[in-house]
């Protein structure tokens, strides 16, 4: 070919400044692409969402991917916020996950159902500054404490809803890192966390009477996207907690196992994940949370911080079994994302979670089901362990 | 109310065996939930994939979410499966994720495109046995080791294309974990495995001499659906690295930025991330593989596990630099699971990854999408850094 | 045997409470282990220091084990308390250890030598205290935080040296781990910090309005004589900084090495560190402080904590290479413990370092210790990989 | 002054080809830092040890550090090698530490005593191989496992004692990791391992036909002198089990506690471990091990590794109490390197464990010592916590 230029554009994806949100705009890629692929992105092509709403959400919009959309139900919450019998939407392709859900839900449920509450709340956007040395970093970092009320007042003037709760800092050579701790309302806040702490560092540097070598926007412990201990420990997004007592009698009755079963199986089950270094010490948290965030519209990739979790459980001399999931670094909203599309909007409707004063609520729902699920699962497990255990075996062993 | 089992029902969500899987029942799903909670779910209502394709895939069907498809590429990739200039859907709510992997994307294939590799496959289940003490443990393992070939017949004769390869052995107090570890075909294996190793556990139990005083077919060192070490060290699903060298004038031109800029943020990248234990030393892996997975019929849950993420990168004698991303636990598959589902069939089409044959391939696209989004990313921090760097300091510093 | 008392009798250790840190004592529990194991312990016996010093050091005092010492140096140190050339005392039995170290504070010295800081400190005893449910346990938390000067009288009422400076919090399912952080003078501070912590605790149980189901003094996230994530990222003891610019002539000169290879070692190193989920990315700084440790007079269990370490270092624009260590949980105290007694103080005296006000130099020069053995560790590996990479490859590659 | 090398040399620590282990060099080198210090090494020159015997141990001898030994026991161990009632040497300045070992060791014999099993060894040196990108390295791999046969001959060439059992394979980028592991015989073996590792690695640079880019001896995942979570995994040195019932009527009795009092504890502490990231989920397995290594001669540096645990625990249906240590990294030898001095042969005299044919003995004593003071410490806590418990407080609650 002669014209390199017209090969290049040959191979470029169709945009359109002024309709790029468009049917037309969608259907040209998907035109563009069966072209260059050959695949025909019929099902793509069937939406309902209005594209002109999707600017903020999505570039080069060419359809939508079709997730089945399951529900659970009814689970019920005591919680702060979230409070009543409630239907959950799960968006999943995998198999047996809705009616597992759903077991754990109605054990639960019957016990009285799941007690809910955020315990702590923090957003971050995490620079890094490089001093001269550590000396400097001590003095930088002594200074951006004096400072504080300052920074805050930079970074707050970018926001809305966010507030600058505090600053951590961490030291490594000649480095301070900074964690902007914030609360964001109703909405997951990475972005706006993001350009108020640029805003904040912009202005550390144009004041700061030393001198900053380098700083960067991220010094990697945010940690966004990622787990990390640090998110175990000092939380990311909220950290909410799911409680429930399950009754001895019920248990028996309905899964054939014992309180103390439990007692056995969460010390192996401890021990293993803590030999393996697992961002969890419990089963499969990932499993309710990434069912729930495409239904509503949650930033998916988060999963990947949210899925932690501590599960602490503990035998009642009553016989019963308290059993906790502690989720630290759990990253939702119910504004902004895409929690206002088409379908998602209509999901967190169901939960009664759309919009404003919220995201308390959605998130304590997210840590019910979770804690469902964990019931489910290690109730199926153990029903097979026992059915062998009571045939051959003694239980007065490790 | 005077009928408890009434009130009961009047909270079950619909279900009807013969003709479960219908527009008819999801539609009195729907109905259902309006008359529960007030929502009214007509967008949801708005698919065309048939319900008749999703016994399967989910439970208590109800209709669909629809997750924005964005396209990105084209991303040149010289891998061993994945050869050409692909176009890649990605499925996500989130602004400028499209935009941001695009413009990786272009670096990249300018730079002469991404080298992929599939370094290792293992797909686990993971169960745990309880012996007497720690010294029937040890025997234990010995015997599974001198039996192996036996279990193996056991488990393999459980699936078409499950080969196990090994089982890895842990042991704690009376404990031995197996870490059964297998190759799945083209499909990530999860169910397979489990089939598997159930089947094995049983013929051990049956035919081990000794006293087993209980197993659990998953000890949590499998770890499905979370992050850990043991992942990161011995690989779940598959290990895929994705290479490329960045011209030091193309990025001078295009990006205003020096190699030893890349240097020097490494550094500083992989301090921060090592401090926080984090599962990813680079910058967010998860954005790349919950928007693939989402497009693709992929078991989203395991963007937990798979998100884990190892960058390596070197400053070279010819001034360029030379970056790698190693996803150690990969888990994906273009076989069964949500695979073939109306959209999701389609987007493995763009890609030519669908069925049989595909999944290194796809897991190789996957890798070179990360990696765009890594040199995407570090490259506009770098140049906000550059902007004031240049004004006011020197870079002979740390 | 007729009489279990008797027998019982045979087997106790003997102890005096009037004369129980005496010469005689110690010899007759020698002649005891004699007796009872056949095994002679002449060497044992031979100690110059008084007995009677060590009442709050050992029970059941019975001799010293003699480790070897060797002396290092001089290492130059430009830190904020050691200034000047120091020469190291080293306890030891492993082989090539002091003169190792000896070679890296050559190259240290010689270069300009190394700046120390230490730019955070923080001892901990930390208390868990289980509340009836998540939400109470949140209102705990904040009564926690409206009391705290009150906690702090208490605290700081059983001690001289130990001040309260703040307390963490972390929550888990009904539970709130508290984490007391104090400065300790120039005590390592572990028994001061668990006193004080004690007596807030028990202040705590009696005016907390609501109900307290269980305490434990420890929840084990301290985390004492572990290392741990929560040391890396929060400290624990001191925070602890060595830099240092390696000359790339003196490089070249001396090692044959440049600084461009330090920067592709280091690389790999971090990477393999970062895999390994290794408590330090650099090499070996446990060798260091146990050498030291056992020389000064420090808890040698502290190791554990101790080795932490964070390498970051950079390639300057000058050519050299930018090279820091940090500790970011270094027990160390120059006052109380075992510092006092015979030879341990004479070690101690040497540096310049026994008694009051030199804390923080000796947790300089155990940082600036741990730097030369990484200096010197590296370039011996890198020497190694020099000879055959000239002989047979390019180096125009990762 | 005028003369550089004259100022130079007075700078130097003595040194002697001939006689440099002789007591008169060691006067020397007291003498020269008296004049370089001011301090007197009088205390530190009062040894016994013959200088003649420390070619190997140490350089630049001086003297020794005396540290004060104490002694508990009788413990009694029902293990695979150390059987009987032991009395156990304690090297340390930590008050209470002697007699905190004595009253678990006394609780744990009138239990019935600690069972002890070596369940694994492997030691190792992680050489890592750096090719021209990922598929060169994992067709490098594939060839290191064709070739192992060669490979251990080349290693197990250069010494008596160790043997290759296999290489581990860790891919990240264009580089292998490979750990070799070997059994070491009664030494500990870093030495052992590192020379022949080195000569495999050599062997392998010379006959592997494709181009090897670098190597390192060490690619920092062995992981030498530093805990990690690949040495919790794959073992390190020996991996040791301790186990114990306790009597419920011993423990109501003497300590005046239930066992599920200890069922209760363990669940806290276990939390409070996994969200710490901690190397221990139990208490303080660095003092036992800290104390035994100075004693015995061990490299005192690898309390670093060692003391890793993992406690597991369980409530047994006949009330009782079974508790588990496993030391999965615990380094240790009798023959070689410190144990042939001669205060520690004589602590080794004392356990019948000095020579050859004794490794596993002393490992199960280190590990039946942890598991002593992890009882001790526990029940210590829970005193305290039974009495205000007792007082106030319910205990139906989690």
């Amino acid at each position: 070919m002669s014209n390199g230029a017209a090969v290049r554009d040959r191979v470029r994806i169709p945009r359109d400044r002024a309709r790029d949100y468009s049917d037309e705009m969608a259907a040209q890629r998907r035109e563009f692409i069966r072209q260059q692929t050959g695949a025909d992105l019929a099902h793509v092509s069937r939406y309902s969402l209005n594209p002109g709403t999707l600017p903020g959400n999505i570039e080069n919009f060419a359809g939508v991917a079709q997730v089945p959309l399951g529900i659970a139900g009814p689970l019920r919450i005591n919680g702060e916020h979230a409070q009543g019998d409630f239907y959950i939407p799960l968006a999943t392709t995998e198999g047996t996950l809705v009616s597992s859900y759903n077991r754990g839900m109605r054990l639960l449920t019957e016990s009285g159902g799941v007690k809910t509450t955020v315990v702590e709340e923090a957003m971050q956007r995490a620079p890094v500054f490089v001093l001269e040395d550590a000396l400097h970093g001590r003095e930088f970092g002594r200074w951006v404490d004096e400072n504080f009320d300052a920074i805050r007042h930079q970074a707050e003037a970018t926001t809305q809803f966010g507030k600058l709760r505090n600053i951590a800092q961490f030291a490594v050579g000649p480095m301070r890192y900074l964690r902007f701790n914030y609360t964001t309302g109703d909405a997951a806040g990475q972005n706006m966390t993001g350009k108020a702490t640029y805003a904040a560092c912009e202005w550390i540097l144009k004041n700061f009477p030393g001198r900053i070598l380098h700083y960067y926007l991220s010094g990697n412990v945010d940690t966004d996207k990622k787990h990390s201990y640090i998110n175990l420990l000092l939380t990311r997004g909220k950290r909410v907690v799911a409680e429930a007592v399950l009754r001895r009698e019920l248990m028996q009755k309905y899964l054939h196992i014992d309180s103390l079963d439990l007692v056995r199986t969460r010390g192996v089950q401890m021990a293993g994940a803590f030999m393996a270094g697992s961002a969890n010490n419990g089963a499969h948290s990932a499993n309710a949370l990434a069912a729930l965030f495409i239904a509503t519209g949650q930033d998916v990739a988060n999963v990947a911080e949210s899925h932690a979790a501590i599960t602490y459980s503990q035998y009642l001399d009553s016989g019963d079994f308290y059993w906790s999931v502690t989720l630290p670094s759990l990253i939702v909203g119910t504004y902004g994302g895409g929690t206002g599309l088409a379908t998602q909007k209509e999901c967190l409707d169901m939960l009664g979670c759309y919009g404003k004063g919220k995201a308390q609520k959605f998130a304590e729902i997210c840590a019910a089901v979770v804690l469902a699920g964990e019931t489910s699962l290690v109730a199926a497990m153990l029903h097979g362990d026992w059915v062998y255990a009571h045939e051959r075996l003694g239980r007065n062993r490790p």
